[in-house]
């Protein structure tokens, strides 16, 4: 945590809350804003779009677990959970909610960096994959969509494959498009003609 | 932690070697081995293939850490490491090198039970996404390998897309083998022949 990072903080007690802050001061010059009420997370997490959540919630219940883990994104930034229930399946929950760091009974001024750290990581890495998979499925559909295009062209004008993909190409250059968007709307135009 | 686990700790301290066993006792009815030195570990790991491996290292050097995290099989169970040092390149890279759970500063008996069910988890997590990368890169090196296959025959026999793609069919039928292993071959098969 090298840059300062705007952290949202949802805690009710208020105690609690200022120990929290201080712990995170302790860390580094953050950008620290509380929420004493889990209401409004959503909007407030929209607005803000923080680096962090971090999230201490003494006994959430499972639907109140997966609200919060919900409303705080955790696909697009670290969302990091205290809490001192140690139930398998909410835990199980949490972290299937996409929870980066869910901890149970840890919360200490001292620990917070490591844990903020750590979650930091687990975010980061969970990205990377996640835009992998994301970039080998486009590929893959892309593919897909070509090869039907080039197929609707052979059939239709009666050609051979490299024709159709030089029409394909030569189409995509024309209209300054991806050679994948032309396929996808030469498909789906073909099954309007029903061709 | 329904079922019963075969954990592997390594812990050179034996008091504290004591006091995980006792916290993992009483999360459950798992049979535990432990290991007082790091040496070995990844030739008891292979022979025993424990559930999960537990580690805890007072201050490791990020050597040490590396060598732990891949002797200790990340990718294949859930690895939980257990260490006194904050350093934020430290919890980087055993994040990094795949580690599912890492603790700093938290190892009391009463925490292993929820940070073990955090690990596994999370390595379910993992396992399922990379998983479906897997799945979705073979995938689509299939189809490239299948697209190949099938410009080769189409070249050198003259025909076009669909009796190409039926020839290929039929031999992998006919050799009871998958269509992609077909290609495979054919297209290896046609470089050394200089097709």
């Amino acid at each position: 945590m090298h840059k300062k990072l705007l952290i949202v903080v949802v805690e009710p007690d208020s105690d609690r809350a200022k120990s929290i802050v201080d712990g995170l001061r302790q860390a580094g010059d953050h950008e620290i804003r509380v929420m004493a009420e889990q209401a409004g997370l959503a909007r407030q997490v929209a607005s803000l779009q923080p680096d962090v959540v971090l999230i201490d919630m003494a006994n959430p219940s499972r639907d109140v677990l997966e609200e919060l883990a919900l409303a705080s994104g955790p696909s697009e930034r670290p969302v990091a959970m205290f809490t001192d229930s140690t139930d398998e399946q909410l835990t199980r929950s949490a972290i299937e909610a996409g929870i980066s760091a869910y901890v149970v009974d840890g919360l200490r001024p001292e620990r917070i960096k490591p844990i903020l750290d750590a979650a930091i990581a687990r975010f980061h890495i969970m990205q990377r994959i996640k835009a992998e998979l994301a970039a080998t499925r486009a590929a893959l559909e892309e593919r897909k969509v070509i090869d039907r295009a080039k197929a609707v062209l052979m059939k239709v004008r009666g050609i051979d494959e490299e024709a159709a993909y030089a029409l394909l190409r030569k189409a995509a250059m024309d209209q300054g498009k991806r050679l994948a968007e032309i396929a996808q709307q030469l498909v789906m135009a073909a099954g309007l003609l029903g061709k």
